[in-house]
């Protein structure tokens, strides 16, 4: 793992390490944090459903476990920084961690459908009338980059809480979650930013509006290039809520050097949102010719498509692109210098490599 | 109106005409057409409704107006070329339309909900079983342009067609469709490209798997650049369906003379499928710096967003660039060329436009 930082912990895998497999290893999986990690005793956590309900829920693990059906997702959740390093390389972004391609990563989570808790507790999709309703997910890490400091938490709207896929998740890749994934019981949003996986979930709360918290309200909105961070104020920029297409290659790692040839390049793409990714081509030229990569197995749109395919290089230095196409032929823009933004999110442009190919010996 | 071909007829509103109002009006919407247009008696004509239903229906349009619902919507129709002329400009594209910015228009459109007369017939969203099911339209249009020569059809996924927004129209802007725009029943498929908005409906069959019409399997997809378009088969590169981001500028004209100093800068932006219009901005010098647009009245994701600007010209030759964000925050690609292909779909990099400003007299 590459830590950004001990306290509060951020840290991603490796390239190498997340391209091992197409389900991340837990202990291989990004970990991101806004404040200290909170250790919860099972036993005695309960989780309370209210705001806009008709019955008020304040259920146990157990309750959880013993009252709803269980189902599991394959899920890729994915930071609103990752990528960001490509940004910095643009121009400086204080206060942001450089997150490389690795704050994104893919597990198998299995708990309870929210839409199921949220039917138990009398909500419908007309929840909140005519003004629509969001649903909020309140947790008890307090942070103290939080202006002013206060827990963690975030809220999608209704519509999207009330979709299938929105699991209320007690495990990770079949074993139950650790404290670092937000143990004993986290929200995943397939499909959206990691923001709104809230860890260590213990309060969900149907409103009127979306959530006020500093992490939503303020953090995690995309600014124009031209705004001060420093006095953006609530609802400033744009809301991110749905993932942006976005791709990475995981292999030749940048600044490799391989042998001239054949040179396998792998990667991941991800479409984001409820879409799907229809093509990932890779160029060895820097945008001249482009070769069609391979796919992947597909797991639906929720989670990230791995593509790799071969590229014959000669000796020397080249640059190696990559490009994702999602299932409206949308491609990712090409120029990371178009994107950047003064607290470095949605980092979506075409990812690049320098590689030294050195001369075979054949 | 600019006709680019008389038979079949195929032309679209200059951009002036299209910027003059939100809605277009129905002698200013765009004509895409791939053979002749029937005119058909609205007496004898009937819907048949058939393949994976549980009730087989034969629906005249009293029929349809007394046993069903009416709603209606605003919505866009693009066309997949829309903007293709800008691919054009890096690379001959022989056999296709050079259309410009106004392969789209908005419009008001009244009649029913498929997903109503698909209820009526004992259609399911599971028909079609773990499979899934594809709602495929036939018109009388017979084309000679497809390989055979056919009849016009095209399908959508079964989830679609059973959204509410899809409509089976007999009005458009308050009155009765006209010939040209498919009377007297066409199917509107809000954000989706305009060849699944069958035009002279006379048939609707749920089936297992995406129409084979020549129009879908062949025609309406996306090549990679290398592909030869004239021995492309069925299947080959990405279907289109749901529309890409996309914007144009309608105000000034490429090539317009203008006073320096503000100049109001205007056109238009679509998000596609279902997303809606986060941010446009606009930028008088080439992409050097940018400003943001006014975004228009918002009448939701079905409709295109109108927007508008000034910006400070001096005298002398600019480049006017505009860049559309969807609710992802995902942007429009920069650069026509690395967007060719060989039909020239989903022309989608930033709107160009030269501006020549003359000293001001002041």
């Amino acid at each position: 793992m590459l830590v950004h930082e001990a306290e509060p912990f951020n840290a991603e895998p490796t390239s190498a390490a997340l391209g091992t497999n197409f389900l991340t290893a837990t202990d291989t999986f990004y970990s991101r944090n806004h404040g200290p990690i909170p250790t919860l005793d099972p036993a005695a956590w309960r989780l309370d459903v209210d705001g806009l309900v008709g019955t008020h829920l304040w259920l146990s693990l157990k309750d959880l476990r013993e009252q709803f059906t269980e189902y599991s997702i394959t899920a890729t959740v994915q930071c609103a920084g990752n990528r960001r390093a490509a940004l910095i390389a643009v121009r400086e972004i204080p206060g942001e961690d450089p997150w490389r391609d690795g704050a994104t990563s893919t597990a198998t989570w299995a708990g309870v459908r929210l839409a199921d808790v949220l039917a138990r507790a009398g909500v419908t999709a007309t929840a909140g009338d005519a003004q629509g309703a969001h649903v909020a997910f309140d947790a008890p890490d307090v942070s103290q980059l939080a202006e002013p400091p206060q827990a963690y938490g975030g809220s999608i709207p209704l519509s999207k809480a009330l979709s299938g896929e929105v699991l209320l998740a007690w495990s990770m890749n079949g074993v139950p979650l650790t404290p670092v994934h937000g143990a004993p019981l986290r929200v995943i949003v397939p499909g959206w930013i990691g923001a709104r996986s809230v860890k260590w979930l213990n309060r969900i709360t149907v409103q009127h509006t979306p959530s006020e918290n500093y992490f939503q309200s303020v953090a995690y909105r995309l600014l124009p290039p031209e705004a001060d961070p420093d006095s953006a104020g609530p609802g400033d920029g744009l809301s991110l809520g749905p993932i942006a297409l976005n791709s990475a290659i995981l292999s030749p790692a940048n600044d490799a050097t391989v042998v001239a040839g054949l040179v396998q390049v792998r990667g991941y793409a991800f479409a984001g949102d409820a879409r799907a990714v229809a093509r990932v081509d890779v160029s060895p030229d820097e945008g001249n010719t482009w070769v069609q990569a391979d796919l992947g197995e597909d797991h639906g749109p929720w989670a990230w498509r791995m593509w790799s395919t071969e590229v014959n290089l000669p000796a020397g230095d080249c640059v190696l692109l990559a490009r994702a196409w999602d299932g409206t032929a949308a491609a990712q823009p090409s120029d990371a210098a178009h994107l950047w933004n003064p607290k470095g999110y949605v980092s979506n442009a075409w990812p690049r490599a320098t590689v030294h190919a050195t001369p075979s010996t054949m």
